[in-house]
């Protein structure tokens, strides 16, 4: 017998419940990718389904909530060191996510809260954003919104980020890392984007340079490597900035296969070719 | 702007269309997983959903068949290189699929006959045996079976390997790669297992250090990353040597989340941690 792996590996498990895109640049399997290239394993239950291509969502279609409910229960022989939450298609989805979370507490949750697809179609409904604020905002860790995200999730009519930040924690949310890739504030640079941590005691900025192109799939990438990261012990702050960190180099290394968005290759430091196995193995 | 990827990249893509794996140990996770790892890109259609862990299966929930073609139909911008079949659930997947492959003609495809889950539970029936026969066999650029599965496919009591390899070819298919890991053959000593490729105008045997364990998700590794290996362009005989050297490989280093299976870890390879990405870019 061979035993090649003779340590036993242990890997920081990340629980991702999101819908499942086909094309691979967001979604579920993006958020497997994305766990696995920091260094942790994902386990992934499907919120919905989706029929996308790179220019956007035509159908969403929700997993029966019970099924999500038992596909959770039957995973108990691993231990869970992060939860990453993406799309919620409805109601009975949203019961059921918040169903999963309450039977693990204290486990980090991080939250993208998908709103609207990167072509343009709505993904939620009034009701449903009231819904989140109210049931799943008060278990979230951190929630990672862009600047639009940010806005439609905040009840009142508010103006500056940081206001709306304390509105989201207010309502129980731990912290917020808001990217400004989509919608820059005047005061940042054409050529950079900035993102910012709220956090009870700590705000914190980093920009970086502007990329090229349209991308599928950059905040799930973002939420699940800082799932990852929290999952493998890092600190709050240093999650985020190699989530960054992280995001940036896979969007940097994406590829376009149509002429529409383009889509990160979160493996891009991955030799492509088995060269040597064959020969070292065979007899 | 920054362009680092310069060279725009063109990777190999590989539709595969499977059932999902929450644990991520097997299924369209990690058939994208293995894909990756071997320089491609995976499109991934959902046939099933299912509940289990690394014990055993105990739900499985066939997708929509007109889902499963409306997916397919909203790809339409990819170059898709190879098709990878796993779990067909029912007989209105198994026409779904097959209308899915039929639409693509000359693409190699490769089938993975899941017929029973890893805990024993059967994931089939004599009806859609046959009609997994009559309907999809004769679509098959390459089928990948354990001997299990090649003696359940075979309509006729046949005693040997090899002549139940040349009635599937009878009926349409035109390769078989048999894993020899669940019924080792009397010929085989303890310590090794032999892989068999059967073709027209090859026979080829492997011979592999035996693993220890029980591993979830390896028939998917070797059917992923065959099909990625012939999307890439290479030859069967190779492109089946590389796929049985990488899932040797993504085995020995496997990990155990609990006492049951293990599960493989395809990127074995990639360095874990982005030591110095921020570095790098932080201005």
């Amino acid at each position: 017998m061979v035993m090649v792996n003779e340590v036993e590996a242990h890997l920081p498990v990340v629980l991702v419940l999101a819908g499942h895109d086909p094309t691979g640049g967001a979604g579920l399997v993006a958020d497997a990718e994305a766990v696995a290239a920091c260094g942790g394993w994902a386990l992934t239950i499907p919120t919905a389904l989706t029929v996308q291509n790179c220019r956007n969502v035509t159908e969403v279609m929700a997993v029966d909530p019970d099924a999500i409910r038992r596909t959770s229960d039957a995973l108990g022989e691993f231990e869970i060191a992060a939860i990453k939450v993406g799309l919620i298609a409805d109601m009975a989805s949203l019961d059921a996510v918040t169903d999963v979370i309450r039977r693990r507490p204290g486990v980090p949750v991080v939250v993208d809260p998908v709103l609207r697809a990167g072509g343009g179609s709505e993904l939620s409904t009034a009701e449903l954003v009231d819904a989140f604020r109210d049931r799943l905002l008060p278990l979230v860790d951190i929630l990672t919104p862009n600047r639009y995200e940010l806005a439609h999730l905040c009840r009142d009519a508010l103006e500056d980020d940081t206001h709306r930040a304390v509105e989201l924690m207010r309502q129980g949310c731990q912290a917020l890392l808001v990217t400004g890739t989509d919608d820059p504030t005047g005061r940042v640079p054409a050529d950079r984007v900035e993102h910012t941590l709220h956090a009870p005691d700590i705000s914190r900025q980093w920009s970086w340079p502007r990329l090229e192109g349209r991308f599928h799939g950059s905040g799930c990438t973002l939420a699940s490597s800082l799932a990852a990261r929290l999952a493998a012990g890092e600190s709050l702050v240093t999650a985020c900035e190699q989530a960054q960190a992280f995001t940036w180099q896979a969007l940097a290394h994406g590829w376009q296969p149509g002429r529409d968005q383009s889509l990160p290759r979160r493996l891009w430091r991955l030799p492509a070719v088995i060269e040597s196995a064959t020969q070292t193995l065979r007899n």
